[in-house]
């Protein structure tokens, strides 16, 4: 599926925004850089200042970007999931760190578990249009930090065969996150050609700032052969400059200074620029993720990783609102539908984010499918030639026909090949919904939600392996 | 407001597609027009065929295109309201003729009479978002069509000083309907001087036949001065192609059939070119206006829209949901800000609009004005110039500045002119949410609603001109 033809930025817009990233990093630069990062920066060709700042002369940028890797495959478990990401190709999965699972049932929120991961990564399993799971929730009935961080991938992986996100608190965790991983695999070898799992990186603490032990953690997963996601989150108004424009471009200097980074570490590895500003309620200085703004940063974030021809995500589908209601559909598929349009590799956080990123939601997940299907089908967009002008056929039936196009074949291959049927979503007339009983959308998610975690899972790990990874890490998930 | 960022169709698409229509109108041509539409059009340069269709040569629709009005102002009674309907710019408003006002409160739907069209006048008139008011239900409770008809007028009316958009069931009712007019305006001189109502024309039966009755409602309309909407509303799969180009094609091959008629009767007569095809569910071939494919087929006329140069509508905002829920919200965004950012000048059935047109709510209404505002800062855009870059404000942040952004005179400015802040669309913490009692949306929209409506009206006609109307007209609704 390939987006691209919604443009929020004209094509001066877009070099009035590179040229302005390319001076930051020329004249403002990064701080905060790990000694190792120092070294591999300034080995390439950027300058470490007396200020302790690392600034990135334009050729530099220029040359990294001519070295990046364009076309990158996030494997999966199973190949049929793998996401090819270039042009303007457009996945969208979950991404984020909820601390609370949304119970709709009682309407409210309280503090989520492993076991609610995996539950997301079952559900998101079966949900065709929801591509690739990166974490959404982290595992707060895990104490230790490194229990945490390998309980996620377990609980990840054996609940999905799609392409999983990660992230680690600390670099030492690296190694035995790839001892996992390369059990997971088969070996090693095996986990280096098909690496199904990709680091999301917070690798800056915006603005302008590397974020020095996310850094080292970059640096152990590129030697381990993992992808990278370079994700700057600036908030635009306080961490990023309060407008749409001036988010975007410290954004975009930010996450070149990671593809510099990334290139000088291994040339070609495998990075996504991630530029992921998010919104702020300037009224109330908290973060907004369901705004017009927030659809608007996305939107102008993927047009600029088109700009440079690389890889690129960013975040949409966030809701505010705290429950599965009309306010969350809205602001769903209000940054959804965009991100989409504009022609986004990777679009994260699309389903289940609740309270601005704080709270997820199952029901909200599954309802998240008909949503991105339906987004999808509009970055599908308008086939136009001779068969679908259908100028025959409407010669045929108004000039001695039925006067109608009911039953003709075109319109019943039609029916299979163009239109998308939601799931969830319900398109009864008043009078058959109410002989139906009138259904409603959010407790038949629930029973959905019921019905995926009763049946048997695919992704779930064979026994002598599962046995395997018990003995050797202390997994939280019961057996 | 200018759209027109989103382009759906590629140049070489809309040449084809206008080539197809104009192909269509040369050699299928409509029938049925009235003795007055064949006089007006062969008198033009049509061809009456031996089968009683009018075909049109290519000459003929190229020179009506040529002196058809590009400009226009649809006047309100309060002319802060004015419409200008140009290039890309974006209005929203109701339509539609559904049957039964959604009753939130008791989750089911009722027959609609003339006092619920009222209240959606009365909160219309109130809503920043909605710009425009086109009759959106049937007044149900008048059995005869006169009395409807001029009680939709006058319903209207008293309830908004917006401009309004009503339609007429027989040529005979649009003479008192006028006479009705002219007593609001304050004479037929101030009428013609700015027409606050115009006439909805569905002026075609698809596929490819006039309407003929509706046809000689137009003629009266424009006869006395009211602005025509020319609305081809086929149903894809059923009485127009089943894909989305084919729909698209037909809409505007009848639409430019129209445009040839206004103008033969009278050159430069205010027309919008209203291509509203709508999309069918052809599961069950119930029509659907929710989905993708509706959001396409409305954002791919508006391109065809700009291509002409013509004013024109189509409609979005339709949700299939019954009731105010998460599919409502999704399918309510998803077809508006597609035809924001596609740059259609009316967007009609924007809001209120469940049951794929059946049912009106006004809790929806007002949930609505927070979509559509959000839409309107979509199509608003990114705005990239030196101070929105912020390059000067990023360096004063980061080299020795606070390293935030926050409480910066940037910041605080761009609170007030950049930002969009829902009404009802609840951006509360989980934390505060629980505090404030959890409120919830639809129950918060009844409130506004019921305030609205308690509180006095500034469209209410003066007592001296409302008794007037009640002594020359039947009016329904209570003093």
């Amino acid at each position: 599926m390939e987006g691209g033809q919604y443009k929020p930025l004209t094509q001066s817009d877009m070099v009035a925004i590179h040229n302005a990233a390319l001076e930051a990093l020329e004249t403002i630069g990064l701080a905060d850089a790990p000694p190792s990062g120092v070294a591999h920066l300034t080995g390439s060709g950027a300058i470490e200042g007396a200020d302790g700042r690392i600034r990135f002369p334009r050729a530099l940028v220029e040359d990294m970007l001519a070295q990046a890797n364009r076309s990158i495959t996030l494997s999966a478990r199973d190949p049929a999931h793998d996401l090819e990401l270039s042009g303007n190709r457009v996945h969208y999965g979950t991404a984020g760190a909820a601390v609370h699972l949304v119970d709709v049932a009682s309407n409210s929120y309280r503090e989520c578990g492993v076991q609610d991961l995996h539950d997301a990564a079952r559900i998101t399993d079966v949900l065709d249009n929801i591509h690739f799971l990166q974490r959404p929730m982290v595992c707060r009935d895990i104490t230790d930090n490194l229990e945490m961080d390998l309980n996620t991938i377990y609980g990840c992986c054996s609940g999905t065969m799609k392409h999983v996100g990660t992230s680690f608190t600390d670099p030492a965790f690296v190694a035995p996150a790839l001892e996992m991983l390369h059990m997971i695999a088969g070996g090693e070898d095996k986990w280096r050609e098909r690496p199904f799992v990709s680091n999301s990186n917070c690798f800056v603490v915006p603005p302008m700032k590397f974020a020095t032990e996310s850094c080292q953690v970059m640096e152990a997963c590129i030697d381990g052969g993992m992808p990278v996601l370079l994700l700057s989150a600036g908030m635009a108004g306080a961490t990023a400059p309060s407008t749409v424009a001036g988010a975007i471009t410290q954004a975009v200097a930010e996450c070149l200074a990671g593809l510099v980074y990334v290139n000088a570490v291994k040339p070609g590895h495998p990075a996504i620029f991630g530029t992921w500003p998010f919104g702020l309620d300037l009224r109330s200085g908290a973060m907004t993720g369901g705004s017009g703004e927030q659809a608007l940063l996305t939107a102008g974030c993927a047009q600029m990783h088109g700009y440079y021809g690389l890889p690129g995500g960013a975040a949409a589908g966030i809701a505010d609102a705290k429950m599965p209601d009309m306010q969350a559909g809205w602001e769903q598929m209000c940054s959804n539908v965009m991100a989409g349009l504009s022609g986004c590799n990777m679009i994260y956080e699309a389903a289940g984010m609740h309270a601005s990123l704080l709270g997820f939601c199952h029901e909200s997940l599954i309802l998240g499918d008909d949503i991105i299907g339906q987004a999808l089908r509009c970055v599908r967009g308008i086939e136009v030639n001779e068969e679908t002008l259908a100028l025959d056929q409407m010669r045929e039936v108004c000039l001695g026909g039925p006067g109608h196009y009911l039953g003709t074949d075109q319109t019943l291959s039609r029916m299979e090949t163009d239109h998308v049927y939601p799931t969830l979503g319900n398109r009864a007339s008043p009078k058959e919904w109410d002989e139906l009983g009138k259904p409603a959308l959010v407790p038949n998610a629930t029973l959905r939600k019921e019905a995926i975690l009763a049946a048997p899972s695919r992704a779930r790990f064979d026994p002598v392996l599962d046995r395997a990874i018990r003995e050797r890490f202390t997994i939280h998930l019961p057996e």
